[in-house]
């Protein structure tokens, strides 16, 4: 048989092959799972690929960052600042909006949010100025805040970053508003024998009557 | 601190909510991923969000299956079907344009295809008259074609299948057409100790003079 075409190539167009290709670049598709996604839209055209085209144009044109603590919304402010049934006195610090959504759907938290936009990285070149804590100090020094909660990962850059917002918050609005951050500890459902020895170390220091 | 909203809601607007649910009912893509890609495709707007809403909507308006062989492509006749350089008188069936593309990326058959578009299955409810089968048997009694090579899974549907399509093949187009199939046997690669039984012994009964 005489050998046929690029290797690789996908033999249905450039408009395919182009959908193909910006699939692929999704978090969690490869090519593989992007030409499979490719021919699942294909097959449900009216159903899927058309509303998909219109809900990714939709949120393309409206989506915007909220002006009061950067969540992502297509009003601004954004819902959670708009809404007067939450607590505008509580305001929890997160590095990204995923970290604010994950949150939200524990529906357990009643204040508001800052979103910094990132963490302070000295490897990824992320400094003070490229996050949002200049924004956060201002709002810390309102007069309207009563505890500022710092939810960012337990991580070295988590943890770096917890500390320069602390120290800029108090430096601001002065040592007398409460600044506090998430609980280490055992996670639920953890068992101790998996756990490493940095969290064991935290939640012992943490321990608590019963 | 008070109980708010729904609990497991996106809180960023009924248009990015929607986004996700699209994007979940992807193959490869849970509700945790989708909102990971949600918010990748908001981060990256110009670059990705706005292409991918344009290349969807592209193929979307311009996708058709092919007259000849109902493989996928923007034109009709497909690229395949159109190629003055590819033979003719050899058809590789396949269940799904996914089979084709896979044997297209080898690119090593130069011949052309039909898409089956599905296997038999009693349990799902195809029947022959839910499949290109017809439309196949008059392309092999054309003239045109010299052997159709039947290119559909091991499995006992793929198997059912290929019996059937050739039985209604010779019906159709005589005993001289040549029809054939994929072979089966150790894949290449495959540690001996690993493989099922049924591929040892179709392997052993398909024994090949070194």
């Amino acid at each position: 048989m005489a050998e046929r075409g690029r290797r690789g190539a996908i033999p249905a167009g450039p408009e395919i092959e182009r959908l193909i290709q910006l699939l692929a670049r999704l978090p969690g598709l490869g090519p593989r799972s992007a030409r499979r996604a490719a021919l699942h839209l294909i097959a449900r055209r009216a159903q899927l690929m058309e509303p998909l085209s219109a809900a990714l144009g939709d949120v393309a044109a409206r989506v915007t960052a909220c002006s009061i603590c950067r969540n992502i919304d297509t009003l601004d402010p954004c819902a959670i600042c708009r809404d007067p049934g939450r607590d505008s006195g509580l305001v929890c610090v997160v590095a990204q909006v995923g970290d604010l959504w994950a949150l939200e759907r524990t529906a357990s938290f009643g204040g508001r949010y800052h979103v910094l936009g990132g963490l302070l990285s000295a490897l990824a070149g992320v400094g003070p100025e490229d996050l949002t804590i200049a924004a956060l100090a201002d709002r810390a020094a309102s007069g309207a805040v009563t505890e500022i909660i710092l939810a960012l990962s337990a991580t070295v850059e988590g943890q770096t970053t917890a500390h320069y917002v602390a120290d800029r918050i108090r430096e601001r609005a002065g040592e007398a508003l409460r600044v506090t951050q998430l609980a280490h500890g055992v996670p639920v459902g953890g068992e101790l024998d998996y756990l490493d020895d940095g969290t064991l170390i935290a939640a012992l220091g943490a321990r608590r009557g019963v």
